[in-house]
């Protein structure tokens, strides 16, 4: 029997919609690495969803599309900064410094989030030869914690950032999820957040492998098919990335695919919360869940469900929904927890 | 009505049966990442390919899969000995120097070959601290102009590099065809060329997104799974990479397509080589034709047809077939040559 | 008047039979790069204070030397791990991030000095191919902060270091102030630390321009030649560089520059521990005072003497002694405090 | 017996006067890191002699002053067209390549020299996001050839460059070798290729450790000082490099020695001009001689002098004055040829 998936949005396969899109442009020959009809129509998609001012590049993954978006951002001598627990931190193995040559400046997340407070002591010292320098910030919406930043914190952000110089770069990999929480579309978070470059997820809400890199700002867009490129991140065949965004973007299959894991997760969230011996560690505004439960109960439930155990010392495991969990998923694990915890 | 492609085995879409496999795996959910059975069943059927000492891993595109072999057999101070026109050095935007940090060092191609003869020379300067120090011979089998080295060609290549220290990279963009055209299989080629690490390309030949890089000296496989992540060419939904490999290598499915391809450039060569003013400029040996012909000819078939013109200055350019280019459109194609030279 | 020096022991200059020895070998020609007599000679000088397993190399500068021990010692992905207040992690403008491609993973200095305690946690994804792999443990000696690692806290961070695969790299910038300190010699702290590769000062201890970078594991050596000449760091006459070193070595020449600029340090430190609105923040131990004082204070005394301005917040400064502080500037120093107290 | 040098103007030692002035300035604390007053008495004088735009920022060797002058000018995508002798593309064991991302487009030197005519196709692929985008020509003056360009053949290059949107990087590491040659200023020089960035040298001419990158445009400089801290190339103890620079600027030290070593190799290569059996096969402009002479006669030589054979095919030599080449050091050498020739 397969074990049923809380691991990650990144176990489930393509939603039947995607894979029908590539299907659909299977058909004769496409001009390779972009210039054909779909990849256009699907930029053009994009402009759309997040405006006029929107350029759009696809990129093959996540690491890719944030990686390839500070490079455009930056020189090497300068920084980002970022959360301790961002995913450029802390799961990608080091592609950033390596490829940008860039330092990441850290400050604590709280409750996954980057802060003013926190961020002010890395601009210190702006102008001394000594010390990189920092040009970007770098903020997950939603974050690596599930929990969605409010268009009033973007907006603060932005302000401090642009106030200082400093670009903001939105890692987005699960922007569907948060604009869902937020009950509003994607521009309006990219306008609070004054984003500079954004990393589009597809991915994680139902594509078999697509990121987009979104420029806001024309000027640092110039370069980025050179970039792009350069970081081999520059797909033959894009058009069947193209024709996945198209799909995701058309009759808001992002937002009810979103919708869907984040009510998953609130219903998880929910059962989960009935019980005793469960302690929900973040607030449940995404598709994750962290709660820490007895080693013995996430042993046994490893046998069939497949998740991530966060921080071993703390017992706390992390639990992600994604398009295609069903309620049925979720009532069979409650079942089971409970089951286990009376035996 | 849509352009009849020679310009690339990359604007061709799709084969039916890779496809088909894509949709065969989007039952239910995967581990991420590579740890799932579909991946362990590809890298299982590239070792009966190549060999039980093949070790194989799957990357995005074939930029993806250069470099990363590279970066696994060099450190920066080294340099890779390749042709001025290898793919490395003329389409990768620099990628191989930006990311391994390593010189390459050309040697003037024969028809598209690299020799020993041409090789020579970058060995002279080898504990000169002033000096990049060669670490790795990089041949492209099929090459960039569509002829094939010999076995005979690949183990002289081969004994030269091993006995001067130098790791042999395969760049295998159109393995395929060159085993189509020597009429023997894959790993016949490799252990020729005791190849080290090899490209082993799957988008030109039917795939959708897919190459991997096939390690056959252990060793050098150890550190690759880190530098694979931190170039940006790590799959989450590894399964759909995997899928297409197990699709193109069974059955014979990577020959057939290959066999066409090859067969469709024969035709086409045959066909052009009876027009007195086209001049065929390459041995016809893989999936790619160089020909000299009339500039206004050019421009007119560039109407209904796509194609590189490859130099400007001679009037060359390249037509290149695929897994799905067809009798039809090649009759076509000279037809249009015909009328378009005596109208 | 010149302003007196608290600053850095880089604002002072060449020591007197420093220069001399620069006078010295000025006759006649000398092979360049480092293959000369000079050179040879200095490096045999090491290996009689390192012992005989020291391989040593002469750069430029403190960076140089810490910047090539790295990339001597890692790969891309891997990792570095030392203190938040680390020479490498503040003041190099990220040369090691972009030049050995590696992270910084940082512990909390306690006392400037790293502790296996807060170490031990960057150990816990060794294997993961999302993270970063750490390879070196990066301690200072003497500390930025002035303090000085124990021979048993250097034993307990090997062993460490060494059972989990890690290598142990020292910026020992100043080294010589530690040995003071410890009143031991220089191979006594290396072997006690096993240290793997040292980045050896010598401008903070009276020469006008030369580090050396120590390796104590001939395997790290061996592709240093091609490393340094790489990273811009290979002087061409070399001799004025090792000259300088036989001066530094010859009659402990080192140790006495040393211990003078720690006792300076310790008079100052006596003085300073007298004045009741000074507080030191930190064991004065190697040739630094950090200190807390009145902000108008300070103000005062930066007319007459350069010192920084450590944390402005906290109203702290460093003051810093040097082989050429004489008892005189330090009375003149308490002197101006006391008059600017009082009035 | 010391043997005579003929090696390398980097064999010779420091010129006395340049000696002197490093003396001259060990008096007393100078602020580290070139914010001292000797640094900003060389960087005024560096203006005198190459007008007040030039911005000029001292580092310690010739390959670093190249480096960071291409990093300055430079994005990773982009390429720096040079000779296929150029030092950078020879001599720097790749750092150009590892440190700025940059790959080198070649052009065969004609006499040491780049040309139009050779350059001209490295511009074909602008705008094709394959390929590297060229940025900069490098030209060295004088070339490694000790051939000069003469003004008109600058004007023709910057021009060249210029209008095709290359900024140009000269290579002045025996810069004052060219201007004495063209018994011109160096600003003459500088004008007439319009350099945006030149590397000054200093070592060659004289200095112990020192060169200098200077700028012709502000815009490029702006961010020099932390790509200088962050390529390592920021001395801490700076007056000694800057006075060194301004005494080889003061009373024309620079010119007199160039013209030296250029004045001693028109008579070297006059003298070697009269034996029969040696052929020079480079013109004699600035301090190097190649020639082709007898293995026997090359072999006997090397007892007693310092040279390098270029060429061991040809049995071809490199022979290099010094500022402080004697007449008689010459007469000697040409001396033991006749004897060698005839016993």
């Amino acid at each position: 029997m397969k074990k049923i998936n809380f691991a990650s949005d990144n176990y489930a396969g393509i939603h039947p919609e995607v894979l029908q899109a590539i299907i659909a442009v299977n058909d004769g020959p496409a001009i390779a690495y972009g210039n054909d009809e779909y990849t256009h129509a699907a930029t053009e998609q994009l402009k759309k969803q997040f405006g006029n001012n929107a350029e759009a590049f696809f990129v093959f993954n996540g690491t890719g599309a944030n990686v390839t978006a500070i490079c455009a951002l930056t020189k090497p001598y300068e920084a980002v900064i970022c959360t301790d627990k961002a995913h450029i931190q802390v799961d990608e193995c080091g592609a950033p410094e390596k490829l940008s040559g860039c330092k990441l400046l850290l400050v604590p997340a709280v409750q996954g989030k980057i802060t003013v407070e926190n961020s002010v002591k890395h601009l210190q010292r702006v102008g001394d030869q000594h010390a990189v320098q920092p040009r970007v910030i770098s903020l997950s919406q939603s974050t690596e914690y599930g929990t969605v930043y409010t268009l009033e914190e973007l907006r603060e952000l932005a302000h401090f950032a642009h106030s200082h110089g400093l670009y903001v770069h939105m890692d987005g990999a699960r922007l569907a999820n948060a604009a869902a929480h937020l009950q509003t579309d994607l521009k309006t978070i990219t306008e609070a957040a004054n984003v500079d470059v954004l990393s589009f997820g597809g991915t994680k809400n139902g594509l078999m492998i697509g990121e987009a890199v979104v420029f806001f700002n024309s000027a640092l867009a110039q370069s980025f098919l050179f970039i792009r490129k350069q970081h081999m991140q520059l797909a033959s065949k894009m058009r069947f990335i193209a024709a996945q965004f198209q799909a995701l973007l058309a009759n808001n299959l992002w937002l009810n695919n979103a919708r869907h894991a984040n009510a998953m997760a609130q219903l998880l969230a929910q059962e989960l919360g009935k019980i005793k011996s469960i302690r929900i560690t973040h607030p449940v505004e995404a598709n994750a869940i962290f709660a820490i439960m007895p080693k013995t109960l996430i042993e046994k439930l490893q046998e069939r469900y497949y998740f991530y155990v966060w921080d071993e010392s703390l017992s706390e495991v992390r639990l992600m929904t994604s398009f295609n969990t069903s309620e049925e998923e979720i009532h069979c694990f409650v079942r089971d927890i409970k089951t286990a915890l009376t035996s």
